[in-house]
């Protein structure tokens, strides 16, 4: 058993690293406005203008927060690791290293046409990544195969409820991109703050069992 | 008790990655120039007028140092973690990514027009960083809901003060930029070499109590 | 004996910082299309057009990976290092990093003249990589002057069995360029999936005995 | 005894962060050569003429390897920290993020007219890098004040003179450049050869006393 759990360690330090790294590149696409005309002011609107930059970082580093929290949250009650879960997670993972390119996406393209497919592929890939989120929890929890002994049966099922929840969301904001980007990006956003509050209470729940 | 612990010590090590990765892509800032008349003194010269990279650089890896120095010392006497903590480390953390950008913002537009614009912005995100950091402070020691058991009220007290300190001082900061830009960097510059020296003996505090 | 593992343990985070960040460079390499013409059908053509990157992305992100369970296998039968070791896993985190350059060379590449030349250079670094892991694993064997003392001598050999496969294969996929580019690229996937699977085999095979 | 042993923990994992971050990045300046003429040898022919990338890549992701040894070498004989050894670590951090920089400087410079100003400025880090281990080394054993108690005197003499030894060599490598850039990087990696080698040597002197 102690070598299992050693396992998990390495697993996520590996994961956390990889959200970390991908979290902090967000930043990398905003961008510096380079040649600037109307002095002060000019500089002023320049900044303002970029302003798709600043919500698509916004919402894409709280989601990815909340990811890694949520992944932090699960890592908790799993005790060893089979392939399915590994491979789960490495595709995860490659989704997740996605991110900065389809917020640079929607940097790029909110206020200009292409918006729609931008947010779509954006979307899109939060549907993905809430496929993995199911498989993970699914290769984890799938007859309690992995998970440790103590886990309630009334935490298990709020996970899976919570992961279930988040396809068919995801799916909605994918879709919404076709009526409104700014749609796509209010459904992505009312999901983290969604995920942020319902995850801790999670935890609360663990505790007070 | 222990899982709190445990609990913590994932959110500093993923704390830590994105400060070590922002702090580390600071120096991506540091531009090569690329084409170079008048030979070997051309090359001088290039680099030499590149100062305000360096300029900013030096200021931001120090504040980010330094900011992470203070994350740590804050985090020896936090026992466990709630929603507002989390939150307010998540609002921190997507500030200190975004201080790579404010960097490369004044390395760009010091020494030209936009100077005043770009160091407003750049004070200002210190500004919305201290507020962070206050908040956080509040949440783990509002009654000392988070803390350990055994830390004096002088180190709470100390703690506060530091911190409180920062608003106001960013604020001028800020404000100054519209006085002279060097107003606002030296400014920056005197509060991490205070932090440096106050947080330390803060530590010393702890020990001698 | 305490000190040696302590030791092991600081080489594996720093590989684990390698791997992790190099892993979520490879992401760096998508690239938005910035002029589009056409509408939102053009931005599709555009990104469809792009798919070498994509491509390239999955098999460098599930190669990377793979090398970092390997290593994370490898590893837990290690017990100390050595200057050869050392040296050894140096040559191989260099190569790793390298990565990121071979995978945007094909990206940009593979469709266009020059993919023989970029194929090859993609695979002449797994060559190279495949030489660092038999060279590790060769320092730590060797008279099993490294490993932990339990380590039984079937899992020695198969680890030894699946290094050694890796020289030829990566070999086959370099000189593959020069008959087609894909073939070099569909055997790079071929391994990466063989690795997956045998790798995790070999842990059970450690659990059973 | 025990908080300042974690405190040590969290500022090797803050310094492993930034080291594995700047090696890791010193292969973001190999540039893939994006117009190419003459077909298939005409990207040979581009790739091979950046061999000065390659050259600078890997004489710097040697001795930041190194650097990151010495460093984990010399923490193994540290207890505890002040304000002077966080100060010098932070400098010696600040400068090893630089080393991407200036080896971009010696990768563009290194075969056309400006290849002296390049060398000079690359040396002129790895010098200020060499007081910074000095300042180090010195705030920990000065009067053994930072230093774990069982620290042989031996090994201590030998960490002072093979850092006093990095400074001539390096200011040696730094006016080299004026003779021909090609004696600095000579200088340069005939130092992280020897390093690799008298560390390793050193470690061993310890276990044998």
């Amino acid at each position: 058993m102690k070598d299992e759990e050693k396992d998990t360690g390495r697993i996520e330090a590996f994961s956390d690293g990889v959200f970390a790294i991908a979290i902090t590149l967000l930043a990398l696409e905003l961008k510096i406005p380079h040649t600037v005309e109307g002095g002060e002011e000019g500089l002023v609107r320049a900044l303002v203008s970029q302003w798709p930059s600043y919500l698509s970082f916004v919402t894409s580093f709280c989601t990815i927060l909340i990811m890694w929290g949520n992944h932090h949250e699960m890592f908790r009650h799993v005790r060893r690791v089979n392939t399915g879960f590994m491979v789960s997670n490495g595709f995860l993972l490659m989704l997740v290293t996605v991110v900065p390119f389809t917020t640079a996406l929607i940097s790029d393209y909110l206020n200009k046409v292409g918006a729609v497919v931008a947010c779509a592929v954006y979307g899109g890939v939060f549907v993905l990544i809430s496929i993995a989120y199911n498989l993970l929890w699914y290769a984890a929890a799938k007859d309690r195969a992995l998970l440790r002994s103590g886990v309630p049966e009334q935490v298990i099922r709020k996970f899976t409820r919570n992961y279930r929840i988040g396809f068919p969301l995801y799916l909605l904001a994918t879709v919404a991109a076709f009526v409104s980007p700014f749609v796509t990006i209010g459904i992505c956003t009312a999901l983290w703050v969604f995920w942020a509050f319902t995850m801790r209470r999670g935890e609360a729940g663990i505790h007070s069992s």
